[in-house]
């Protein structure tokens, strides 16, 4: 007997893993911008790029760039990318699986003659965990990234300009290295779901739509501290008994407009002991809708459900807008490609909105951008547990090739 | 023009002011038990006792004692007390008050002849604060101090044996020193009432007829944490969500079932991130009523409610019993004299349970006990404002004066 080789799914998944292993912290996966495990990231994929006779380079915020130039210089480019930092005790595959799979493409077409140049770009800042904003690789590549973001310190107060520096990169040729390549016409992340639709449905594989818009606000509830065994309950102002009564209001409202998801996901109760009744709640809410209007009216509605739970208590709410973000559509043209080379390899795929934020909504303003989902078992994401299926990285990988021997001008972006 | 000289409840009233400057965090009135700030207030008190030719002692717990003897030396003795150690920034009257008023009737009785002796105690350690369990001089004078009591430690690791050996005293010595004295036949504990009620009724003064029952229980909501942009609401287990439609329903009980208060007061959210719905919340429920029948039967009804809350998401709760404590009743006779000495004053005065815990509840099964309320305006206690009225501290102390005046046996104690 002898052992059969992996499959090219297998080999997919099998090095996500190898690239999990490195970490800044032993015994996890945390890989944050620009740190010690980075660069043995970019070493790791710069030896498997090589093996493939493609021509590599890091621009001046740490991106891996690697392009398969086709003969006529004037060619167009697609871009494929998705991001290599990872979140705090992360699983193996948010973002590297887009990387890694799209490396696997470039290396199943390298005999395929193309009309265009293909760049993968493996992003070196999704998440935001160190600088505490995310997307920084994205607006770097599409001139958002400003001094005030270069100024931002991380927890050891270094800037991202030092770390820059600190990499050896410099952060004075940001403008010049990680512009977009020229007549880049298409660009594709391929990212696990991060959520339980396609396992619900027992699905591999999604096109995405657009990116849902979210706002995300801060309630405050002022009510009056007592003695809870001293106050009769006519008396009382307990901020808590309101917030309640309106995290209720909030999961009814989103329960009864679908797609609307609202979560309070942060509520701190002050003073917060056992036997005082509570005089201050310090609340979030995180509201996502695909229509931006949708999104602005239950916005108006649940700050006016916490106005109605504070008022008949005697206690005062505010509500403070913290960010806002509207939906992003996905190219239309080129979603519709997706789907159909989708379908032209065996795969029912639906179209579906990400409730989550990708390096994908920085782009689609300034080029045609579509988005590939990945089924996550059991919807798990953020955690050491996140996985994916062979078949499914399969079926992403069948996709992905058909979709870039099929692809065709012209397109347009969708400002 | 001459200044009228202060009335007897404005010395009072500025004797407590005087005290509250004696504090172990300087700007703020902080008095925990055995600390240098309780020295001072030794010191204070032994001062204006000797004024008054008191006879005086520290016992072993560290609780100041003076006794006003009567002839006859095998005469019943009555005990009047209150405590001086104080919660964190407290405001001058909680405990001070009940022992300065006392001092005050003493003197106010000098030249009166009495049947009976009278102590007064002010108790080193009613709150709790630096130990982490309340009514630890009641505790000792009743018998009820135990070694494990002395074992417990501070936040600097310092044994309760250890202070009290600190201060210059020994705990090997509790059992002879820390006694009532023989022939203890009734005891008085005047306190600020520490809530709303005779502020709302604006009545000075009422008699405790008893100290209400609590129980305390931990709630632990157990859902799963997820991706709040991504997990639909119908796939959600929402722990915070669950907690809410709870806490609705604990505010509403005890809003239908009069007297029974029952408070959440501290509750934390896990992981706590604003765009993570909540897996896990932990939560505290205090319960209480004066009828502990009422209150078991609050708490298996809450417990269902949470059951509820929780099975319908998908969540798990478990409750449990933290602690639970019995109403105690005051000495109806001595409770009804105390009430016949206020109407005798001019005053009149309901009887009101007391939803906080007092000394008074420690003495109550071992000598026959009652207390006297004074009114705290707003309701307001354990805060820098606290305060009391010139008005109310007088009547107080007449009717003080006019209980003592007119005391009478037989008492039995209300085991």
């Amino acid at each position: 007997m002898t052992e059969a080789s992996p499959t090219r799914a297998e080999r997919i998944i099998s090095r996500c893993r190898e690239l999990a292993r490195l970490t800044d912290v032993p015994g996890e996966t945390t890989r944050l911008f620009l740190s010690l495990a980075t660069r043995e990231a970019h070493t790791k994929l710069l030896g498997w790029m090589r093996e493939v006779n493609l021509e590599t380079r890091t621009d001046d915020t740490g991106s891996l760039r690697t392009i398969r130039r086709t003969a006529n210089p004037n060619a167009p480019t697609l871009l494929l990318f998705s991001h290599i930092d990872t979140v705090l005790n992360a699983g193996p595959f948010d973002g590297v699986l887009g990387v890694v799979l799209s490396l696997a493409a470039l290396e199943e077409l390298s005999t395929s003659p193309l009309p265009f140049s293909i760049e993968l770009i493996a992003l070196s800042e999704e998440e935001g965990i160190r600088f505490g904003f995310p997307f920084l690789s994205s607006l770097a590549l599409t001139g958002q990234l400003t001094a005030e973001h270069l100024a931002r310190t991380d927890a050891d107060g270094i800037t991202v300009a030092d770390a820059i520096r600190n990499f050896g990169l410099n952060p004075h040729h940001i403008s010049s290295t990680c512009s977009l390549s020229p007549n880049t016409f298409a660009a594709l992340e391929i990212h696990i779901e991060q959520g339980p639709v396609l396992d619900a449905a027992n699905e591999s594989i999604a096109v995405v739509e657009g990116i849902i818009g979210q706002s995300r606000l801060r309630f405050i509830f002022e009510g009056h501290a007592n003695h809870a065994g001293t106050t009769p309950m006519p008396l009382r102002h307990d901020a808590l008994a309101a917030a309640a009564q309106w995290i209720t209001a909030v999961e009814q409202y989103a329960a009864t407009h679908n797609p609307l998801v609202a979560t309070v996901g942060r509520l701190e109760v002050f003073p917060g002991a056992v036997n005082v009744i509570p005089g201050r709640v310090d609340a979030s809410l995180d509201i996502r809708h695909p229509d931006d209007t949708a999104r602005h009216e239950a916005v108006t509605a649940l700050e006016a459900a916490a106005q109605q739970a504070a008022t008949s208590r005697g206690v005062r709410v505010t509500a403070s807008l913290q960010s806002e973000q509207a939906t992003v559509s996905m190219n239309p043209a080129l979603t519709t490609q997706l789907q159909q080379a989708a379908h032209r390899a065996g795969h029912t795929v639906r179209t579906m909105s990400s409730g989550a934020g990708h390096d994908a909504m920085i782009f689609a303003p300034h080029v045609p951008t579509t988005m590939l989902f990945v089924r996550s078992p059991n919807g798990l994401s953020h955690h050491p547990d996140e996985t994916v299926r062979e078949q499914d990285v399969e079926a992403a990988l069948a996709t992905t090739l058909d979709f870039i021997r099929a692809l065709h001008e012209p397109l347009t972006t969708n400002h």
